[in-house]
């Protein structure tokens, strides 16, 4: 049982988290706070949180835990505007997609009376709002935590006690290499789509085109449609990880290309080959239901 | 009505169509071919076909409308071998996912008096084999056909019934033209799912990696799970069409890595903009549903 939790950004993530919290009737009053108009109190109206606050400092007064539910790209401010309002024992995370820089954002502007413990669940939906938030959002997903060295464990517990919450699972990283590891499973694949997207889109035979599409492209491109301010900032602050993925990725389709060009059958076999058993492998290790 | 219907190759296409004929009632004898061990006897047990024939001289011989329903890398074999056995006015389709190629053995290989015209429908599922065969498959989807200016209006109201039956709508393009837009749509598609299943699964990362995975991998990725000859086929019948879009990606992605190392924010969020709407209106202009 937390007393006083306040989550700062009521959307999908936000909003999800407080109805959660609710639920479990784990949290002696939820408090929230949205820069969006009428955000806060929407939130409330769906019972995400208890009050809207009507400014930072209002927020973060005398509370336990403060959780940072903004994309990525608010985090630098945000947390230099916190440092100076949070009392000192509060404990502090987020939700954003990339850690090693916001963990070096909090580790600047945090008082060291203030620990931080970044997380990332790894659950989401094309859609975002507080209108959309579940209370089982994040229903036996992971919930990375990236712990550094300063982090002290009674901090930690308490964070881990807010997972379990939520009925996610815990899931520990280094801040870089959780940067690493979802460029390659989540960040690369949305770049993928959206050059994708363009392409198909920006080519000569697209208004025909359009109505061959089947499932596959529809798939395909899905990722494509997601929030431009975020995948900015992801990519902003995940440029390393990012960059070597992406060129990678880039040598995977110029060896492809150089199959195609000298009609090498063999090799063009070998490599969809290999990639059919790796999905397969991957398909076997998780339970994800398949869609047609 | 049909009188005899030969279908040669009796996998998920090949068996679809045959129950679709079926359960329409629209074929006297539906008699099917399979090179492999017993597939012939299951398409018979499960009502694809009424008779599974022993050889293609048997299959074809007094048939109004032979069927090629296997991958197109067995199209150039194939043509070559009916040639010499289809009764004249025996009109021959076929459901292969490239068209010129395909035509021009056709027009090489089969005698004046055996129209052929191509088809292919827009529909399939990551599984095969005739046990995954659907009368539905084809329900509603775009069933390509690419006439000739050779193309006897005869032979091509008898392909257009035949889809009729099999409840799909007819749609008409020049066989280069099917190419380049099922390229566009279709092929690029699945060789940027290999490549991005190849890069996760070959990075460093990848052993603790794929834990993180959640429905955005598993949708970029799931078209890297197809037959593999199959992919190899297209990709050696479509390789000019394949070959341009495929440069024209890497281009893209190739700008995206330039904007990524000069963290250009404004240009990184004019690119997921621009997609993100192209996405938006794809979605307006399909209906198909949404999978988070």
């Amino acid at each position: 049982m937390f007393e006083r939790v306040a989550i700062i950004g009521l959307g999908l993530l936000g909003g999800s988290i407080g109805l959660a919290l609710h639920r479990a009737k784990a949290a002696r009053e939820i408090v929230g706070y949205d820069v969006g108009k009428g955000v806060g109190e929407r939130a409330r109206v769906i019972g995400a949180i208890d009050r809207s606050c009507a400014s930072l400092t209002e927020t973060v007064q005398e509370t336990e835990i403060v959780i940072l539910a903004t994309p990525v790209g608010a985090m630098y401010p945000l947390l230099r505007n916190i440092g100076s309002l949070v009392s000192p024992g509060t404990i502090v995370t987020d939700v954003a997609s990339t850690k090693a820089q916001v963990v070096a954002w909090a580790e600047e502007f945090l008082p060291s009376t203030v620990p931080f413990i970044g997380g990332h669940p790894m659950t989401g939906k094309e859609v975002s709002g507080v209108e959309v938030a579940d209370a089982m959002l994040f229903h036996n997903c992971l919930y990375c935590l990236t712990p550094t060295a300063k982090t002290q464990p009674a901090a930690l517990n308490k964070v881990v006690a807010l997972v379990e919450v939520l009925n996610a699972r815990v899931w520990y990283l280094e801040p870089e290499e959780h940067d690493k590891q979802v460029a390659s499973v989540s960040h690369l694949p949305f770049i993928a789509s959206t050059a994708l997207m363009l392409s198909a889109s920006e080519g000569t035979t697209w208004s025909e085109a359009a109505f061959l599409t089947a499932g596959g492209f529809r798939d395909m491109t899905r990722l494509a449609g997601g929030n431009p301010e975020m995948y900015r900032d992801i990519c902003l602050t995940n440029k390393d990880a990012i960059g070597s993925l992406l060129d990678e990725y880039i040598h995977k389709l110029e060896q492809m290309r150089d199959d195609l060009n000298h009609q090498d059958k063999k090799k063009l076999h070998e490599t969809f080959e290999r990639a059919q058993k790796a999905r397969l492998q991957w398909q076997s290790l998780r339970d994800f239901p398949e869609q047609s």
